[in-house]
């Protein structure tokens, strides 16, 4: 029990080890256990029989993870990089919302403290940590940015004309209540979701609505052509086991078809 | 306040110094407020409370909008072209209906009115001016168009057919009154909106739409595959970063495995 | 009106003069024409009122693609090979139906006779005849129908595994009456179309429900895949601009950026 | 009928000659006759004309794939591989539930007992035996796995956020009456299935409902890019036509452009 300040850090920040691993097989259970925590307390019948139980087990996740924020902050030496940081803030947002529901319990505002308290599903965000994969898919998103901003635009160009187009056409006696109304309308359309729970029933509603659709499923080609091509540029050369080196020069990228070397031209096989 | 005509068609026209992009930017700011402005309206509690204040608010838009329209006219050197353009025809309907509607107002067209000036919602596409990046969607679209164009045929050949099966194997008790809605309910059904307003009730119907389902689901790839290879075709060389420059001609787009200079045909390494 | 029969068969098999361009174009709207009025027909109310009109057009219609019928048998020097392909047998199930159902029309079996009538709708079908480009979709489609019979076996073995599930988990009080009826729902889940005519009730079924949908999103991506890497495959070469021709060797191949000919070795700038 | 066990190995195991070629298509033919009558059984009107005869089919169809069973364990020589392999296992649960049915049939537990007898359905995945071309499916989605895996982390963590943001601010009234329902309903939003059961009603409920359909739409563009590119990097190389053969050594895989022969280095054109 008594480690250095340096070993804790290691075995916090690292995972090379069996402490450190330990470590963040713990946090891991931990984060997952509290979540299916929330999840079941949400669940009437189960709140009734089991409240205190949940209760009592959120009070221990949330100090153990309040424990933790506060190693973190004591042990890194750029404390206001990691405070700053997306799992600095994720870290912090994971235990707040248990606190401060404490302090406006005795206020009529039920509803909000219910939703503070629930905010700390958001623990599922300090898994992110744990995949180092995920950088992939980040920086293919990043890339495409720009364009992905262009094509949410014009989205939303077609979602606020056709929106309001269905709210003069079919007007509030059939759901089209307000131009929003039309336009979370002609969201749910475009996306091809299509909740039915509002549908138009005039003639003229149900063209404008085959043109919305049809469009909607011309439009989704374009997000994946973008993320496509970004993911295409982006790879990386084939695996280790596809490709030999050559004995001359060690040059690692000839194919396994390859009887010349690249690079300095001596035979490979 | 007494510019010359030739430095307010640059303040107008351009964005390259502060007057110019202050101009750029309190353009934009009028057409979002417009466009909030014309949706809270069409909510009708809101309508209620503040229907004088939107009132006002948009004969102010449409008094400045109606200025810009006739600067841009007056400052041009090529009037018509501007007017026949698609931005000038988009800065026309932004203001028309406005004025259209005070026209008819005492007429018993009330709906037309609405709709009339509901248009000015159109006032987005004014945006379009700031977004240079949309070419490359513009321009993609425009070299798929021919295949997807054979693309739409057949999927209206398909709705064409199968609206027509649905009409004869459903009929008018399950809510396929005749061709069109049955028409309609392909599209729904093939773009996999899937509302539910109309469902197939009989065994026959239910297996019909399940082959319209599978090929609307087999469909989609077709549009996908043709933007996807459009925008591969049209891609830009790669970044910088991933580039080697020669070091005799200094030509930059050699790739990180040339070894000698493509243009020069000097060894890089 | 004395043409020859040679002259006559170039008007219309040949699309190179202004006769036989002439006859396309009246080919292209008797069809048109002929598929709006089987549509109208089809609307209760228009049938009310202009019922007399719609059948006397049909007949016009009809008479008109009998003669187009023989005609073509009686021009074409390979009848049989007509008769036997597919517009052959296209252009002979667009007039069939209606004379049938004048034979069958003092029988009792109305609906059969108003569904022979209807199906003078695949007419639209004639249309494929004009659409030189439908060539590429077909051919993508043809290239990957082994791997796209694999893709739907894939879907129905999860479609009757999945189906069956439900019908045994929720069971026929929540509408999954037998397992067609599961199966059709799976259908309509897998492929994201989602009518809510039938949905899980039970908290296993939405389990159920929600692993299916996620599959169905990652495997929309299968056929997308297919078309897109098989239309790649099938890309012609750049278009005539963006290439350069050795002046050496005649080699036309070069890549504009090119300074030395790939064949040859010339200078080619 | 005195077949040598080596004999009968190679008619049950190989597919090369008239007799094991017999045997495929017997077996193909009980398996969809065995499933169609599984389906059949399902549906209340056929059973109650028909259930005596599809149980005596039923049991037919289970002994003779139960000496299928036998026959495969006696013949393999490797009788342990075999009963532990995919298709052992397969073939052992084809028959199993129908047995464990009768030992059960005298219990309460009805409801289990139809259950275990509907999943002989699974015989559906003794087809799987005769698709060589599965493979590439298969290969492909094992390749993507690592990807596909951060994909549905990165869903999941949106459906818990999301569906427990749905849960605060709609509220068991609007039919959101837990978090597992509120995380059902975001994946049937986000995969675009939108049933409709559920559907928010208050303004802020269906703004986050846009939020997370405009969401799926951008995200399914995922994991299309990742099969995508995984099947076009698995591509083989392309047909005959497309190469040529060097004349020297015959190796027939050259680009047409090659000018020197990969494997041997004599000249080609």
């Amino acid at each position: 029990m008594f480690l250095s300040k340096k070993r804790l850090a290691h075995i916090v920040f690292e995972s090379d080890d069996r402490a450190s691993k330990t470590f963040d097989l713990v946090l891991l259970l931990l984060i997952f256990g509290s979540i299916i925590v929330a999840i079941l307390d949400s669940v009437a019948e189960l709140k009734i029989k089991y409240g205190d139980l949940f209760f009592f087990l959120e009070l221990a996740f949330t100090f153990l993870f309040t424990l933790e924020y506060f190693l973190r902050v004591w042990l890194t030496s750029k404390t206001w990089k990691y405070v700053s940081s997306f799992y600095g803030i994720v870290d912090l947002l994971a235990i707040l919302p248990v606190y401060l529901s404490f302090f406006i319990a005795n206020t009529h505002l039920l509803s909000v403290v219910r939703a503070l308290r629930l905010l700390r599903v958001i623990r599922i965000l300090k898994l992110g940590r744990y995949l180092a994969e995920a950088d992939f898919l980040r920086e293919s998103l990043k890339a495409s940015a720009a364009k992905i901003q262009i094509f949410l635009f014009s989205v939303l160009t077609i979602v606020l004309i056709m929106g309001t187009l269905m709210f003069v056409v079919e007007g509030p006696e059939h759901g089209f209540t307000s131009i929003p109304v039309g336009m979370y309308w002609a969201i749910v359309t475009l996306t091809t979701v299509g909740f039915g729970d509002i549908t138009p029933a005039t003639a003229l509603g149900q063209l404008l609505a085959s043109l919305i659709m049809l469009m909607g499923y011309a439009i989704i080609a374009v997000p994946t052509g973008i993320v496509t091509s970004e993911m295409a540029k982006r790879r990386k050369p084939e695996s280790f086991e596809s490709h030999k080196s050559c004995t001359h020069c060690g040059f690692d990228a000839l194919d396994p078809g390859d009887h010349f070397c690249r690079k300095c031209g001596s035979r490979t096989d």
